[in-house]
Parts: C-alpha cells; structure tokens; sequence
C-alpha cells in the first residue's frame, strides 16, 4: 500500500463516521489529562465492533502505521497518548462499551473495553453481585484500559489486581486476527495463559477488546476506622494484626501521613479534622462482610480495642454510619485532588515489600531532604499491598517549573531506593512513557530479552503503541 | 559436543552422586506412578541448587540432550515422563527442597520447587498461616510440580488455582540463564508478567526451581454440611444461594453422585452411609473463617434452614465435631481410591461454565448410553469452579483390557460434548501426553501459533519437555 493509499481505504473499510480525520476532531484526542505528554496523529478510529477494530489493525499492518489504543484517558504514565509521529492512528475503544451479559449463576460479566468501569461496577450491584475493582477514576475510565494496564485501587488487599478478576478476554492482534479467548471457565489448564501477556501489556500486543470478569458476593455490610499511629513501622503492626484476625474481611488498608491531612484540610471542602490532635501517620481500614452487621462491627471494635491496649495505634475513630463512613474516606479520597491544587508536584507510584516500608520511608526522607529540604512529601497510598504514592510537591517558593527542572533528578532518587528496598518502579500505574527509561535502566536484561521476542510474536511489524513501555 | 561427549560432560560438570546413570538407578524414574506411561532417559539429574540446574540445562542443549523435568511425579497426564528416546535426561528436583524464608509480616513463603505441598502447608500453619493449595496427593506432590501444571485442589472456588498464590518464581531456562523472578510484590506493574507463561507450561519452557508464595490468614474455625440433592439443578441453586449468603467463607464446594457413595462404601474402610436414604447426589460444603465459631456454625444452619425451606436440597448433616466434619470429607476423598479399587476405568478431568452443568450432565449420560449402557459413570468434582471428575467405570463383566480398548472413543465423546458446551478438556490435571492430541485438535490454531512461537522464545532448540503439552 502506498502510503497515500493509508487513511482513504481506512475511510472506506470503516466508513467517514468511525474514522475521525479533521486536525480539529482530532486534537481532543492527542493529550493524556495531566497535559503532561502531547502527540500527532493522522486519525482518530472509533470502532463499534470486534470486526471494526480487527480491519482497521490489519490495514494498519498492510502499511505500517502506528496503532495507539486509547480507554478514558485516565491513565497517568501516558501510556495512551500518541508519540509525535504524524503517522499515528489512535484506536479508542470508547464506542465498544456493551455489557455482554451478566451471569449470577456463573458470576461473571461480559463487558466491552470500552465499558465505564462504575457503569460496570453499578450494573454488577444491581445484580447483587459485586465487581471489586474500585480506583479514584472509576466514573471515567474504560475497564479496556483497566485491562491493558493492570488496575490496582483500593481493594486489591482482599481482591487483588485487575488481572485476578479477569477468566477470559477477546482481542485483537495487529493481524487483525481476533484471539478469541472470552471463556468464562473457573478452571481451563489448556496450554500457556496467553490472556496474562495481554493483562498489563499496555496496547504494546494487541487491543482487548472485551473481558469476562469474576463476580464476587456483594458486601453490603461494612465498616471503617481510621486509626491514629506515630510511624509507619505502628502501620505495619496494625496491619499484621488486622490481617491475621479479621481475614477475608479486610478489603482496605490505607496509609497517608499528617502532612496529607493538611493539605487536604487547606483544599477540599467539607472534610473534617478526624481527631483533635494531629497525629504523624493515619491508617484506614475497611472490613466488609455479607452478612451481620453488629458481628463485623463488634470484631473491628474488638480487634481496635486489642490494637489500642497493645500500643499498634495512637488513637482510633470507628464510623457509626454510612455518613461517618464516607467522611472518613473522603479524607483518602481528597489527597490527589489537594496535592493538584497545592501546585507542582512528582508523582511515584512505587511498591515494597511491605515489611521494608519503615526503613524505606526513613531512608528515602533523608535521601530527598540532602536533595532539598524544602521539597514536601505527601505519601500516601495502599499499605497492605506495600503501595505507596510516594508524591513530592514543590518547596514552598519553588517556580511553576520546578517538577520540569527537578523531577528527572528527584525521581532518579525515589527509583534507586526502591530499587535498593527490591521493591517495584510501578506498583499500579505501569510504564507507559512515564516510566520507560527507568523501566529499561533497571528491568533485568533477561526480561527485558524475552519481552522483546514476545512483542515480536505478537507484533511482529512493530506497530502497536510505538515508545511505550519496551 | 560429541553426542559420546555428552554423559563424561554432565557427570564432570555434577559431580557422579547428582547424575544417576546405572540402568537399575534410572528404572524407577521412568514411569508415571499410575502405569500408564514408560519412557527411557540416559540419566537422571538430581541437583541441589539452581547453578546445577543451571549447568545441566546449558549441557544439554549445547549437546540437543531433550530434558524432562519432573517432581513428585503425581500428575495424572504423564508429563513428568520421558518419552521413548534413549537421549532423555530427567531433571528431578527432589533435593532442592528447603523452605527459604517464611515471613509473617509480608505474608509470604519463598519455597524451593522440591518441597512437598504438604510440608509446606504445615510449615506455614505453624507460623499461624495458611497456603490454601490443596489436593489429594498433598503430601506426595512438589510445589514445583503444582507450578509446573497450575494446580488446583479443593479451596479453588476460595482461594483460586495455584497461579493465583504465586508472587514471583525462579526458574532456568534452556540456556541455562537464571530467570530471577522471585519477586514478592503483591503489586508490580513493569511489564509483561512472564511468570504467568512458566506456570501451566509443563516443563515446556524452562525449570522452576522456586517460587514466592502468598500466605493467607489461618482459618481454623470450619463447619462442614453435607447436603443431599436430587440433581446437579438442585446443587446448582445450593452454590447460588451458599455463593451470596456465606461470601469469602465458602472454600469448597464439592459434588459426588449417589453412585460414588456405593463406590465408597463397597472398597473403603470406616465410612459411614451419610443418611438413611441414598440420594441421587451429595454436596459437601465447607466454611472457614479466622474468627467466632458460634456465628459460623449459626450462619451455616441458618442458611441449610433456607435450603431446606425453599427446596434446594433434600436433606442435610452438619458437622458438630470435628470428627463428624472428617467423616465427612472421607465420604468425598475416597472416590478415587474406591473407583481405582473397583478396576479400569477412564478419568476425564473437565471443566464447564457452571450454569450448564446440569445439561451437560444429562446429555453426558445420554452419550455414555448409547455408547455402552453398561458403562459406569463415577462423577465427583469442584462444582463451585465448574469442574467435573467425570469418570466412567468399565462395564461389569467387560475384561481388564477395557479402558485400553475402548478408551479412545469413550474419551472422544466426552471431549466432543465438553467442547459443545464450551468447557474445557483439562480443568487442573493439564495436558501431558495423556490429551495431547485432543488439546491440539481442539484448541484455536491462533492460540496453539501464538502458544508453539512463545516456545520458540523461551526453548529455541525444542529440549524442553518434547512430546508433552504442544
């Protein structure tokens, strides 16, 4: 195909209303949402069927066009944002967005990439059933995208990641050859797993285009406690503690430090001082159950008073309602919004081995303080998972600019320590463009071999989302 | 190398006690525990770290040597049994067996691939942990071998198949270069997640030699009900209704036929008929939790009350002891021991989306029929994750050659009606040799290319398990 030929065979194959080609229809779909990363593309393809996506990556093939595949844009390692070649075709998947079905006999759901991942959560719990992944962008993101990158969130200590819910998926190979892999078995040990190559591939394989996803029990019955503690080495003891008594139960365990309170308390609106001191550290927990409300709360009051009398936390606010309950969240759920409001910051979604996040933090405060003493951390995140957002805002007085001018110098610093700690450059929110130089800098040349000849199986002409990840 | 050289090379390389060479000392290794298969090998490797692993690999496929790699050789398909060339080498990991750490905090066992499943289970519970992998030749099979095969076990439908406990693995490839997977992140979002291919390959990739395994809360409150039901419909709407009301407790969720029940009775020792009248079918439920006995107990009767009431099962024994709750299980582990007692027979390890069950079983026993009324079926199995034992006993009166001579069409019809009720031919014991042929004429040509290039990748000279899986 001459290279002319490209964009009007697409037009024909897909017709002018699924591919988008004025620059001025174009341009929303060129940025990630921080406005972090711009690129260029030649079109737009909004496809509505397997089919559709399925021609449009075999002529994509034929002439060697780069194909980007592009959820709700949510992603925050610009994974789905074009490179600056002109050539790009961005692949959204926002119109593929039918539940398939939803079985609570088999509990499972069929849902297209392009599924609004609260619309999926919603439709679950009408069923009474529960979809357990749950993240900050929920009513935005795609559950393709979700896919593609292996969520996490908040639930992941009791659930696990994305790739644990999912039985089965329908892709797309850039030959355009359909994998057709939507089984819904609990069990199939056929042959390699070739669905888990795809889970977290970041669009670098092919395009998902539709999952089945495991159901839970719905957990209506909940309780939260945000507990009070001096250290991070307090956290670690309560969660040993919580995890050991109230099993399957624990589906939160989230920490943020004093600092995050504040600077939630200075930019959100309607969030209360939890205690009437401050304290250096929080920790959330949520226990949820099906069943019996007095025993789960009994058991947190329990398992809290054991943690008080032993000295594993400083002070401890159990919710008495559904009110209390979200206001207690809402003191999480705020921080991002507030450190985006402060001004310039970094952020670095790092893992550890959770029982090496005390040494980690103390380590990692001096090492950014010999950097800058000005620099202020706001690290919050998942601690049962040993996830951290180990986020750094600007020293007061510092420019606009300064995340530009010292963010590759201050994330040199968080990465050789986690590093250092064995611990992960991207607990959840993967490579995308973000990470990838640190990725290749620090991911074992034997991986990074076979990543690369497993890229080459499934695309072999190189075309699936150019500059991202490998 | 000199095919001559091959032999001087690995025992010079290994030392003599690592290489077995005298024919006496090889006999043993070269047939699968049923009798089924029987193959040859030049010698057996029996290193005791993972730079022997690493040396056997690297002579061997300089030299084109094939390896089978091989554990506690319990697996039902015959994939830790060397074919039929002379060249062979088995790798056994028998002696890499040490429990390298066990960590209460992180929640994680890193283990060797030798270690016995059981030794692992109770090395965790004495650190007042769980490692839900279970099955019935736990105190025989090899964690490597579990790996190798994605093994399942009773606790599936809780804690999933083996894959979902896994946090990192060390393996060794062909080349003989070590691929340092042992990671134990519970989140680690850089690339793809190779670890997923070297579990469920069968040895077809490379050797693992350890792994980091999750822990889980120690659940020693348990309550056991066996129901018994007039069709697998029934069972259907038991599971739905224990599925919602019990959420994470429920950890097994077993079915057998009236049939087994005889089975048992006839060939086991200190099993007790379960009710004063035969059912067509059983359920065994268990619930589990880490905390208050009495609300478990209360919660099980409460919800067998409901069944009992609306029809969803015909009678019921709940466990008051835990020599009833014993009792109980004997009832269900002894199936394979009595049917094994009882003569030939064919196993079919299969999977089904769980609503269709009840169809597929119905129109199962049609097929069997019509094939031979006087077959007889013995099915058993993990119905909470869909999946069937669904295993048929010669005919009585047909010789002891029977599954040999009619094992072929048997099988056919029931992977063709597996297939048409969109199962799965392997739902935990996997492929091998045993059902080599059926996997590849039934699997999608896309999935077995992308499946035999990946091999390519990890086993570029074919050394890797021959003859097994691909």
């Amino acid at each position: 195909m001459q290279p002319d030929d490209f964009l009007p065979r697409l037009v024909e194959a897909l017709g002018p209303d699924t591919v988008v080609t004025r620059p001025e229809d174009i341009a929303p779909w060129l940025a990630d949402w921080r406005g972090l990363y711009r690129g260029q593309a030649q079109a737009v393809v909004r496809p509505r069927r397997v089919e559709e996506v399925s021609r449009a990556l075999a002529l994509c093939q034929q002439a060697a066009v780069p194909v980007v595949p592009r959820g709700g844009n949510t992603g925050l390692c610009g994974a789905a944002t074009p490179d600056g070649s002109p050539r790009n075709v961005v692949l959204s998947l926002d119109r593929m967005n039918a539940i398939r079905s939803i079985d609570t006999i088999a509990n499972t759901m069929v849902a297209e990439a392009g599924c609004i991942l609260g619309n999926l959560r919603r439709a679950a719990e009408a069923e009474h059933r529960l979809l357990p992944l749950s993240l900050a962008a929920e009513d935005s993101c795609q559950i393709g995208g979700n896919l593609a990158t292996n969520a996490g969130g908040v639930n992941v200590v009791r659930y696990g990641m994305t790739r644990e819910l999912v039985l089965g998926i329908e892709a797309v190979l850039p030959t355009g050859e359909v994998f057709h892999g939507l089984r819904a078995l609990r069990k199939d040990n056929t042959g390699y797993d070739l669905k888990q190559l795809l889970i977290g591939s970041e669009g670098t394989l092919g395009v998902i285009t539709a999952a089945a996803l495991r159901l839970l029990p719905r957990t209506d019955v909940r309780s939260v406690v945000l507990a009070a503690v001096e250290s991070p080495a307090q956290a670690l003891s309560l969660f040993s503690l919580l995890y050991a008594r109230c099993g399957a139960r624990l589906q939160a365990f989230e920490f943020f430090t004093g600092d995050c309170v504040d600077l939630v308390l200075a930019h959100a609106e309607g969030v209360q001082e939890p205690f009437a001191t401050r304290y250096p550290g929080y920790v959330l927990v949520e226990l949820a159950d099906t069943t019996d409300e007095s025993a789960l709360g009994a058991l947190l009051e329990q398992v809290i008073g054991t943690a008080l009398d032993d000295g594993l936390c400083l002070d401890a606010a159990v919710s008495a309602s559904l009110a209390q309950l979200q206001a207690l969240w809402k003191l999480r759920e705020e921080i991002s919004e507030a450190q985006r409001a402060d001004g310039p910051h970094l952020k670095h979604d790092v893992s550890l081995p959770i029982e090496r996040i005390p040494a980690f933090m103390d380590s990692m405060a001096q090492r950014v303080a010999r950097l800058d003493p000005g620099i202020r951390p706001f690290i919050f995140g998942h601690f049962g998972d040993g996830n951290l957002h180990y986020n750094l805002s600007r020293p007061a007085g510092a420019g606009p600019d300064w995340a530009t001018r010292h963010g590759k110098a201050v994330t040199a610093e968080v990465i050789d320590e986690v590093v250092r700690y064995g611990g992960s450059i991207s607990a959840e929110h993967g490579i995308g463009q973000l990470k990838r130089d640190d990725f290749l800098r620090t991911k074992d040349p034997l991986e990074l071999r076979l990543m690369s000849e497993i890229k080459r199986v499934f695309d072999p002409a190189g075309i699936m989302n150019p500059g991202k990840l490998l």
